[in-house]
């Protein structure tokens, strides 16, 4: 948890309202020498459906590992995130230390092993201690449920702020609810990150509806978002539905609400997709890249990462630099179908480069402007297809060494 | 060019000897606001031949996209470089100055239009300005020949030192002489980079030849090496023979003296690119990664350049953090196969983690002391197969930051 608020914060946190069927408590496990709650155990009603995305790193948390497998069963009861240690590269005893947490767990609730769910977040090599977990836990199951604030609080590492978003759908005439807390802040690219994401709802949603909603709302959120290009070992989203509202329960993208749910889910998802972005180690800048005109929408995606994972382009904005020669350069490198002489390229609306070069008489006063705010747009039409997509980063700055050459001493 | 030296700068250049056939004048072209040579021309004798590597981008400059035709023919007698101006993205107007310093030089050397190779670097997106380029030409023309040295400080953007680099080899019991210079500091990755280099021997080489040899010295140096991920528009390297040696010509492998060649043409490439990454923007630490045991030598280079593309790795080492969970991080996100529990992980030689977890009693200390230090080993063994490479990048500072926030401007 950093001292310093980040300057794309958003004014205040949301309140959530509560969700049926989840109550949350946090407590300190002291997996650091910090003096935080560090431990966050959420409690599921009985009855609640599960889905998740995963990491696609090749060296996996122990964590991720049990989540991919207790996903199969589509059913859960509770959550522990532990924060300040990320349990990964930990061999047996890591392993041991998730074994240790889901019998504490399972013999506080009376349920199955495979219907607990753990994510660790932190330094990486160092083995959870098993004796601090089941401290933590049992502290956890003593405390008071706590708002949600606290729970996304206690969920940080590098964060700068609590992130929470919430929507809503009409589903069978009723409203259903959903909240998610989200951490991550660096460490960050699609395909996940060190992210660690958990959405609520009290909608009853079949697991397999529920995963292929996720799947397609991580699509074009978790996996449009890169602060630096690194993938964590850890990264987790888990989407948990109650069923405790009184509308009926979706099974199919053809029953009543559906769509509605899908909405209100892919929103959530965007929200705190931007919210990570906005805690971006060290970023000033919130950038939105859309690139139009790619022979698909996968090729546009991939020269939108392209840009957005580009030192010299998130350095330029950094500086207030309208060097669009380096967008140009980054959309070179991707790799995709590209015309040099078919680009086009604008910043904050304005457009700078057509037909491969500056557009004439070319006014950079609008474009400095924008790039001295913080939020910042930048387009790209490639001229050869429909293929779109939109991707958004921060800027690389100073801050990000800061953080970064002084985090694990 | 730099005020700043890089700390990592070799204490002195070599003096270069001569090469038959290979005369170099330099002048000022003003394409910047600056007092500086920015023109380099090198003069080539009748009967050189030529072979060349250049960027993938799929945004080339016009001047690549002119050596790439070039090349076709084998046969050089001049080389033009522009610094200041990277003529890259700029149209017609680009390439139209690329056809007047074809059209001047090949006049005044009586020779084809065909013979003769350019390069320009710099800022992207500002067509060369044609009458410069014209008049610094003719300055050069009527300008003395002048040094390697002076050479190699021409063709300098933001580079903080002049980088030159000679070898030789026994061909046919006589010594054939290999010189080359090159620049190039930042966005710097495989498959070439802002990096022109130019190489120049006396050594008589069929052009087809050359070619092959100058790709396997590519594979294993220039494409072995990463600042920033970033890849030019502009990536260039060519190699001249000029055939003025008493040596016989060299036309395939089989030949006597081919073998010695293509080992002195591979020091020379590997020389070069570690005078790059020396001279990374913002570099502290030369940082070598070594990776071993992976399933194939491509999987063990994708590996490699992960961790040596990885900012986190980068920012430990700027901080001299053995902050291994973050190279276990980088091996995840390659994509290729690996297992967490059997990877091995070595800095300066101290195995840190072995069997997927930190060993037994680590002690820290002689591994903070080599971090330390400015020269920085990691090595990674997969514990798969047989498959290795060896890559070599610098670590990521707060000079990289107020290099290129404030570049252009």
């Amino acid at each position: 948890m950093s001292d310093k608020l980040s300057p794309l914060a958003p004014a205040q946190s949301p309140a959530l309202p509560d969700i049926a069927g989840v109550t949350s408590r946090v407590a300190r496990a002291h997996y650091k020498d910090w003096d935080r709650c560090d431990l966050t155990f959420v409690e599921l009603a009985a009855g609640t459906t599960v889905a998740g995305v995963l990491t696609n790193s090749k060296c996996p948390s122990p964590e991720v590992e049990w989540c991919r497998e207790a996903l199969k069963g589509g059913k859960a009861r509770a959550l522990v995130v532990n924060a300040g240690n990320a349990n990964a590269f930990t061999g047996a005893r890591g392993m041991a230390a998730v074994h240790k947490i889901l019998a504490v767990a399972s013999d506080h609730l009376g349920c199955s092993e495979a219907e607990i769910f753990i994510s660790s977040t932190g330094v990486i090599g160092v083995p959870l201690p098993e004796d601090k977990a089941e401290a933590g836990l049992r502290n956890a199951f003593a405390a008071q449920p706590c708002d949600w604030k606290d729970a996304a609080a206690t969920i940080m590492t590098t964060d700068t702020f609590p992130k929470m978003a919430s929507s809503s759908a009409i589903v069978g005439g009723q409203t259903v609810q959903l909240n998610a807390i989200i951490k991550g802040s660096g460490m960050i690219a699609p395909d996940m990150a060190t992210m660690l994401g958990y959405i609520f709802t009290d909608a009853a949603v079949e697991s397999g509806l529920l995963q292929e909603m996720l799947s397609a709302a991580t699509a074009k959120s978790f996996n449009c978002i890169t602060v630096d290009s690194d993938t964590s070992t850890s990264d987790t989203v888990l989407a948990f539905a109650t069923g405790q509202s009184n509308a009926p329960a979706l099974t199919g993208f053809g029953d009543d609400g559906a769509d509605a749910f899908q909405a209100a889910l892919s929103d959530l998802c965007l929200q705190l997709a931007h919210l990570v972005v906005r805690d971006g180690e060290g970023a000033s800048k919130f950038i939105e890249i859309a690139v139009t005109g790619a022979v698909s929408d996968d090729s546009a995606k991939r020269i939108a990462l392209s840009i957005a994972n580009s030192p010299l382009v998130k350095t330029a904005i950094a500086g207030a630099d309208a060097n669009w020669g380096r967008v140009v350069m980054a959309v070179g490198k991707a790799g995709e179908p590209a015309d040099r002489d078919r680009l086009a390229i604008s910043f904050g609306g304005v457009t700078v480069a057509r037909d491969g070069l500056v557009v004439p008489d070319y006014d950079e006063a609008p474009v400095a402007a924008h790039l001295k705010g913080s939020e910042i747009d930048i387009a790209v039409d490639i001229g050869l297809g429909n293929g779109k997509a939109t991707v958004w980063t921060c800027d690389l700055t100073h801050g990000y060494i800061e953080i970064n050459a002084d985090y694990r001493s």
